[in-house]
């Protein structure tokens, strides 16, 4: 009925894939860089971000993604979103607005009353903004649990968080409104339950890796609460980082700050006590919460002899996508700007043209055209009227990984130079064989 | 330093799309099918949809989205990003936190007092949870607005809404807490704004048919309030909807009750005033705002000539991609349950196994397997335990378009049946050629 069809195919007509559009002129995107970020950002993270043009602030603690930062969110969220699926987690979204009753019954509506955003909905009902979800998912999962064939049980969801810092600070690493992956697991037994905490220690490591911490964040040993010995941190060690902890380089672990006087200062993997002591950002965090919430809620299910059990143990699982994007930049920069990880760019080439005569622009456009073609991601700097230094500090403070300039000289030669954002590296690439020379020297 | 790695690879180790995982085992899927929905549930939507296990309820309202029912929320927001990115929109994502001030600049703060959550937070801040985002998205672009080069911009986001609605109901129809993409768009002049207008209209089109909805939503002419004639809604023909339109049959468009009266019943496009009343259910909704918002926030730029020109005019383009689910289901379900479209259901194949003898059982996981490598998304019924009609009932009520039923008798045939869950047709396909028989009639 609707007739303003403009395809009849299944697909949009522009080449893009499920973060955007392929190819970006930068004539029109949204944003523009400034030269310097508001006085009042105090962190390196939303300094660079705010110029660049990924983010804005509105309030303390609350900002937009604008274009180029929200497909870095995309992206990261993305990994985060494989790496769960690979573990046999089952996506799920739960609301943000919570009733104010289970959390009366688990004692955390008074016990976390200063970071809750409290209101009241229509029909004056207790409302709070949810930081975190065990009041939710706990009672929602137990209605699907009858008997231990239904354990376990792995859902995570991807989404906004909210939290009433009393100081937010720090840009994206302590913020009033949030992106989080938040994780729960359900096991028949505590045995279950351990096991599974090991395979989300391994899909942790995967996505900050892919993310590009890998090689700088660290398991940390963190306390447990009431309910277990330890619960762990994922550290990325940031000289700017506001958590303290100390490093067991043997075992590449570490221990927080809580609770390094109750260990003796010892690493509790390997008794080490020559730990040093480092800076770091915490980019998420894994607690087994035991029976401490499926008790709350009187969760149980039958066992393998019709008996009712009513130990369920429970595993929740963190990490912060949009902190994720401020570790990164904290540990990812230099003097020009950003310095993004491939994996997590908003696009992974940025084509800088410097043509100045319509043929010098024709084969610019024709590169732009073949790197979207070969399912590059390619931000396109077309601007007319900004000179080759304004656009190479722009390139810098933005970060993509690799660019390629489209001068005259190199043009003139049917070649095109790409340079690497983080080694300053320069090759000359044939543009007969530009795509796969492309593919071979940024691929590797 | 995380040395937990399972794989060195950049993508995880599961076969999985930017939806999750290509294949589910129904024996682990997280939900259950229940027989009968909660008493107070009164549409044909939240009931099939919490029967099949896609939501759950925690207040009216308010809906958890469970894993089935996320993979449609994912698509039908996959397909809305795709449309919005090909007519040149770049997708962000604001805060829903917002601060009172600039509600207070539009007079929005008291005017839309009844359906507004509002809150304290730290620094007692007065906050509203944004319903809509003109007052935050006029001045973000604002901010980038300098001279008529900037224009047009052209902004979407795909974002949890929040709405005090006093009395929620209908399910995912009308909800406090839902899923939304809004567009705003920002142009140099009146003509420029009509000109995306249309375009708009065009991806529109394209959104709905996508989603299956295409041959009973029509453009609907709706009250322009009072800086444009008409605004425009999107509605979906529903016996079940709450809204009442008359319907222009040569021309497919309708006009909404609220301004029958004042066009004499008559179709604005061509005058035909024999209309046919029906019911409908309003997914989308446009709106040319002009002025309104971009005065209120002092918008400007320099015209060609270098001069100040304070006249922006704005276009908002809403579409709820929640409530589109609700409209589906309304529209699509029989006696038996949900029929989805191929295009928007949360596996295109549901496997239904019958094996009783471990070679059946060996077979049948074949096939789950070969589907999956053809990059086929399937939901497994690989379940012990439950009858034949017991696995079809619930197969109905989930609604996966193509059932292939993996029973004894076509087994040893080295046979499949595929069944087409809206016809009922029925085909064999020999599991020689399983992958080029199922795309032949499923893709047709």
């Amino acid at each position: 009925m609707v007739d303003h069809m403009k395809n009849d195919s299944e697909g949009p007509m522009t080449a893009c894939n499920h973060y955007g559009v392929l190819g970006q002129r930068q004539s029109s995107l949204v944003t523009k860089t400034v030269r310097e970020a508001p006085a009042e950002e105090d962190s390196i993270n939303a300094s660079l971000l705010l110029r660049a043009g990924f983010i804005r602030k509105h309030m303390a603690g609350t900002y937009s993604f604008l274009p180029l930062g929200m497909r870095v969110l995309m992206k990261i969220e993305q990994i985060i979103r494989e790496e769960m699926n690979a573990i046999g987690a089952q996506e799920i979204l739960m609301p943000a607005l919570q009733p104010a009753d289970p959390w009366q019954r688990t004692g955390r509506w008074d016990k976390m009353d200063d970071i809750l955003f409290k209101l009241t909905g229509a029909g004056e009902r207790e409302l709070t903004l949810g930081p975190t979800h065990e009041e939710i998912v706990t009672p929602l999962i137990g209605g699907f649990i009858g008997s231990h064939r239904d354990l376990p049980v792995l859902v995570f969801q991807i989404q906004t968080k909210f939290r009433n810092e009393p100081r937010a600070k720090s840009g994206l690493l302590r913020g009033r409104e949030f992106r989080m992956k938040d994780m729960y697991s359900f096991h028949a037994s505590e045995a279950d339950l351990d096991g599974y905490y090991e395979t989300a220690q391994a899909a942790y490591a995967n996505v900050f890796r892919r993310c590009g911490l890998g090689a700088i964040t660290c398991l940390t040993y963190a306390s447990g609460g009431a309910f277990s010995k330890y619960s762990h941190e994922y550290q990325t060690l940031a000289a700017t980082g506001e958590d303290t902890i100390f490093l067991c380089e043997p075992c590449n672990m570490a221990i927080n700050k809580e609770i390094a006087a109750d260990l003796g200062g010892a690493c509790p993997a390997c008794g080490n006590k020559a730990l040093r002591e480092e800076r770091a950002i915490e980019v998420g965090n894994i607690f087994k919460l035991m029976t401490r919430f499926s008790e709350a809620f009187g969760l149980s299910f039958q066992d393998e002899d019709g008996r009712r059990q009513d130990q369920v143990y429970m595993g929740c699982y963190g990490i912060g996508s949009s902190r994720l994007i401020g570790a990164i930049v904290e540990t990812s920069h230099d003097a020009g700007g950003i310095i993004w990880p491939r994996t997590v760019a908003p696009y992974e080439a940025h084509l800088v043209s410097l043509a100045r005569t319509p043929e010098e622009r024709g084969k610019a456009d024709e590169i732009y055209a073949r790197l979207q073609e070969s399912g590059i991601e390619v931000l396109y700097d077309d601007r007319d009227k900004v000179s080759p230094g304004a656009k190479f500090a722009d390139s810098d403070l933005i970060g993509i990984p690799f660019r390629l300039i489209a001068g005259a000289r190199s043009l003139k030669e049917n070649k095109i130079e790409l340079k690497n954002r983080r080694t300053g590296e320069t090759h000359l690439i044939p543009l007969e064989t530009l795509i796969a020379g492309y593919r071979q020297i940024a691929h590797g």
